[in-house]
């Protein structure tokens, strides 16, 4: 048969780099921990009815959906089948799917599970997702994320302690990251206020742009958007907006003056960067009113991380969400949450190279092996070095001593042990360093101490 | 919208559940690590090209397969849709499907990537299989497989080694397990002596049934298989087979003296046994002749473990295999490995209620929340604990003291640092151990101490 491939956008993940994924999840997975959130894990495959209709319309399609078992064509007419719908078909031909977030799912859970739950509920999860978008640089078919979220508490404490989350997280991975902040409200209140409640979109895209086309463009841009010269002359302190995260609340206090939502959003953020200052936060903060993700979706804060050091998309992004379970049924529980993406932070480490040098744990030592009499001497020393806790390799077979030094050295294998005639004879093993080059020869105990340490 | 569910045979995991399932994945990948095994993981989603025909007629019945996305008819005559060849039609439909075992993806991965693998190569890996089963109990359409395999190496030193790594990991987890080996060379060996080759299988089902229905009924039951009487003859001593390990393997010489692959196999298990006495093994380990299983698969050593203090299926179970790639066109790799059933051991744990006390790790302390002042006082202080790596929450709104200090007990929260007027002018915090009821004012740095302990 030919060449095995895998589908495109998937991945295998060699030993090297499951050692690198490893130290990423560990990592967010400890900070999740050290600030209360409790794990869960929700199947790999939901109902369709539980998905379709959460991602809009593109992400409908870029959904994987799973055939029905056994005869998946039963109650399907002929002309069903000839008629080509394939959008309603597929509702007939698969009634589950793979997830395509872990919020959507998590939301399913809460509302299956609320009478076992203790609210507020801070959970994570770490697990994969998938997506049938265009595979390209960057972007999978199957990815994980890792997802802290609170439901069940309207307190923007729990925005304040994301934040916290996401600088401590990129401290300890040494990546220098910019934590942009905003807030729907206040989005909200500039619309409001220059009467064009429906261009929000239009007019952060637009405000984005003063860096790379300057004043004059994003105005021109915003007229070619129909917003009305008047409206434009009000935006105008808003564009410009600069100067220190308290500096900016001020003007925007004074623009957004008219509109209730406007200032609420401003008060919240005064808080939330209030309450940080308290604390001391290491990555720079920043109010970025450009920041519209998930414009539909948040009610509140709007969170986004950025590598100051690498080119790429936001590597960490979250936000408030007023309602989350109310498409399953059960209202009035707020949530809010921070998911990372870890195949993007896997490039920015890797491009940076600050993986730390201990983060791959190999086998410490490898018996060499010169055949039976050796291999039944050796055993039991092999066995005792396990029990202590050392990751203790046998070579398999009595192969050329430079078959088995080579692959000491291939899978990075720190230390040799030599048994051969006179070793037995007088009770010692050769400890050999192949970084150093050194040999010594030791009693057992010497030796358990030395990789030990 | 009507309550939401999840797809029948899949199931949510809770915190508590999360930090059972962890404990268990934890020492299993310890030990393999301390074995000097290294991680891979493969993506869910596989070609059905690598996994069709890999599992037997019935086998691909049960691959969940996944619907291309776009316009999946593209290519589809009418008429083949309303031939309604399922079979046929689902080839069109599907070209991906998710992975059944760790196994069949681990020699698509081993063929592709045989130019940056150094061999024998020592794999362990611990992901999530599907299967279109019909769910019962213990029996799950999505589970995880925790397997160790060696490829590359025909050395019976490996399938020491895997017998010792389920001696451990039984051994750490508290389960009484029987080790069970048998060699599917001797069961050759036996069919070949009494000339019924084809007839493997209905033999070990016989022997299998003698504790049950005994000598008499086991010995109609090969005759109405159609095993002749002088065969059946020949079969006592086999039927019979008891004592130690090393009796039965007497027994089996003699009556296999014919049979140059039976005593191949005697030979490979005398090997195995003779280094496993040089180690020591905790378990008991017994040389099962009805042990069949994956017959049609398995070349060499095959292995299963059995809880003795539960009823259960095995939960744990391996072989070799002599030409694991020969499938993707790499011929000549041999493999060996074990796999072990997670769902099932966590039964088994959930039964005996060997879980380790400690192994869910909640938060340690929880700050209650008296309002603005306080939370200003305190969150400095919060940063300052989980800075000294104690898992520290601080509530998130000012609700009343009662339902705070219930949050606490339903997230199993150790201790409470209650922070009032008071506290804040002496600066001292009021710490109480939720379990003793005891309550200390300390100064911040005797509150770390004792959360520290």
């Amino acid at each position: 048969m030919s060449q095995p491939s895998i589908p495109k956008g998937t991945r295998d993940f060699s030993p090297e780099e499951m050692a690198k994924r490893n130290y990423i999840f560990d990592t967010i997975r400890e900070v999740f921990k050290l600030y209360g959130f409790r794990q869960i894990e929700t199947p790999s495959m939901e109902n369709l009815s539980t998905l379709m209709g959460k991602y809009g319309e593109e992400g409908d399609k870029l959904l994987f959906k799973i055939l029905n078992s056994g005869d998946y064509l039963k109650g399907i007419t002929d002309e069903e089948l000839t008629d080509r719908n394939t959008n309603k078909l597929a509702g007939s031909l698969c009634e589950k799917g793979l997830r395509y977030d872990l919020t959507v799912p998590f939301a399913r859970y809460v509302v299956m599970h609320r009478n076992e739950i203790t609210f507020p509920f801070r959970r994570y999860q770490i697990q994969p997702v998938w997506r049938a978008d265009r595979p390209q640089k960057g972007r999978y078919r199957e990815f994980f994320q890792c997802d802290a979220d609170i439901v069940g508490s309207d307190s923007l404490l729990n925005e304040v302690e994301l934040l916290l989350i996401a600088d401590e997280v990129f401290n300890r991975f040494g990546i220098r990251v910019s934590i942009k902040l905003n807030n729907r409200k206040i989005l909200s209140g500039i619309a409001e206020t220059i009467g064009e409640l429906d261009k929000i979109v239009d007019i952060t895209v637009a405000i984005d742009k003063l860096d790379k086309i300057g004043l004059e463009k994003v105005n021109e841009e915003l007229a070619s958007k129909g917003i009305p010269q008047k409206a434009i002359d009000q935006l105008q302190p808003i564009i410009l907006l600069q100067g220190t995260n308290q500096e900016k609340l001020e003007t925007l206090k004074t623009v957004l003056q008219g509109s209730e939502k406007g200032l609420q959003g401003v008060q919240e953020l005064e808080l939330i960067f209030n309450r940080l200052n308290v604390v001391g936060m290491r990555s720079e903060l920043e109010l970025d009113l450009t920041l519209a993700r998930g414009l539909n979706y948040y009610t509140g804060a709007i969170i986004e991380v950025k590598a100051l050091d690498v080119q790429i998309g936001s590597i960490t992004g979250g936000g408030r969400y007023d309602d989350l379970t109310g498409i399953f049924g059960l209202k009035g529980v707020s949530g809010v949450g921070i998911s990372f993406g870890a195949d993007r932070i896997f490039d920015v480490l890797n491009q940076l190279d600050l993986y730390p040098k201990d983060s791959i744990q190999n086998t410490k030592v490898l018996f060499v092996n010169f055949g039976d009499k050796e291999e039944e001497y050796i055993l039991p020393i092999v066995n005792k070095l396990r029990q202590s806790n050392i990751a203790t390799e046998i070579y398999p077979e009595p192969a050329k001593m430079k078959k088995q030094m080579s692959y000491a050295d291939s899978n990075k294998i720190s230390y040799v042990v030599i048994v051969g005639e006179d070793e037995m004879r007088e009770n010692k093993l050769t400890l050999k360093n192949m970084i150093t080059g050194e040999q010594k020869q030791l009693i057992i105990e010497e030796c358990v101490k030395v990789l030990s340490s």
